[in-house]
């Protein structure tokens, strides 16, 4: 399993009139979520594209526990339980600063090449950041 | 069941560097579908939430089937396919203007009293107006 | 003077904990403004676009006056006072349904070529749609 | 003079199909610059809320120079550069990781009572922690 952190500070901009994270909004912190967890494995997302990859998002189910509120500093976890080959799953929960969990989603994207938009296996500068996390091979 | 249907135009502010709309903005479009659904309905949110009710969102599905693209224009179906009693669910779909399946969603939300957070049963506005679209009572 | 009207029904997606639109929010208006403008016209960006031209924003000078609020649906009324040449100006003025004015704002887009970035006049298929409705010519 | 730093990565949420940041998406930068701005001052925005004072935006002013793109880095630079009385302006420059300047904006926001609605002055919670940075007085 490879897992990363990320935060998250809550904007204004987020905040609905009941003063919770407007649902819609945590897509982007699933985003942040899974992209820093990439970049602490040395890949950049922009580096993947650059190679004619990309990778469309394919499925999300989030569940809303509690909601997030204005200011607060939330912690993004994001974990890949398996190894990628056509899609690839990033699991994330969110908890704020006290701790308590607010948040869990599975995003599961696949992996396309941009010429063509047809799909292909999870690009080789992927699998061999993810293999030594992973016993199964 | 009751169904109802809206539109949408894609906008610049909702495509990304993929030239798809980003994954995070059909929320904004679930929102739509339901809140025209209940306005067709006789029923504004506003109405709801004036009457001290609040209706935050549980769950969601989505599953992203062909891209949305900017300048389309969107047929946003929203169906209540039972009646609600302490969560309410609204399914979605989305075509393009040429008639293809974008995407799927099914949006859980549930009732809780503005003035103290507690969950409760669907007001009885909503129900007494949905009522004539089920058989089952 | 060229004119043209389009309608925006707020979201909760829009709204803030004050209960207000998010000043964000408007760039959007501002963008659906000018694109329907723009459509009456018999002119789609889409379209603009598809002959490797871009148009992207150079300035915007925004005035809130009173704030836009949850299922208001709003007027957004775009004009273009001037024919453009290097630069395009649309000028948009926002009321609620009871008429009051919400908001005015200046936005100023440029024209370049898509392919290598370069500035360049107001292209011809744009000028022609606007040229009745100047006299200046 | 005050003047505070804050940065922020440009996600795929923010860019549209010219691979540039979306121009309403600034708004949100201009946020984070002033409520970072006013954290380092010992002072956060959610204390001010609570203490019933609205701070609702009353206009901005933005020039877009360079386009930010994926991935940057970007550093908000945000200056207070007069005691606020009853308006308080932050002017923000904002750059990307190579230094270049891509966009200027100043935000102009009033104070309000949050109970009836009504410009006051700033709060002495604010101007005391300003007045340091001031000789003017």
């Amino acid at each position: 399993m490879y897992q990363a952190e990320a935060t998250y500070r809550v904007l204004y901009a987020d905040i609905d009139q009941m003063g919770y994270m407007y649902y819609g909004q945590y897509a982007k912190l699933y985003e942040i979520g899974r992209v820093e967890a990439l970049r602490k494995l040395g890949l950049s997302y922009k580096e993947v594209e650059a190679q004619g990859v990309w990778m469309p998002v394919y499925e999300v189910h989030s569940k809303y526990i509690e909601p997030a509120k204005y200011d607060d500093l939330l912690k993004i976890t994001t974990r890949i339980k398996t190894l990628p080959k056509v899609r690839i799953l990033f699991e994330t929960e969110i908890h704020n600063d006290l701790g308590t969990l607010l948040h869990t989603a599975a995003v599961t994207l696949v992996f396309i090449r941009s010429s063509d938009k047809k799909l292909q296996l999870c690009p080789a500068i992927m699998t061999d950041k993810l293999l030594p996390f992973f016993d199964e091979i």
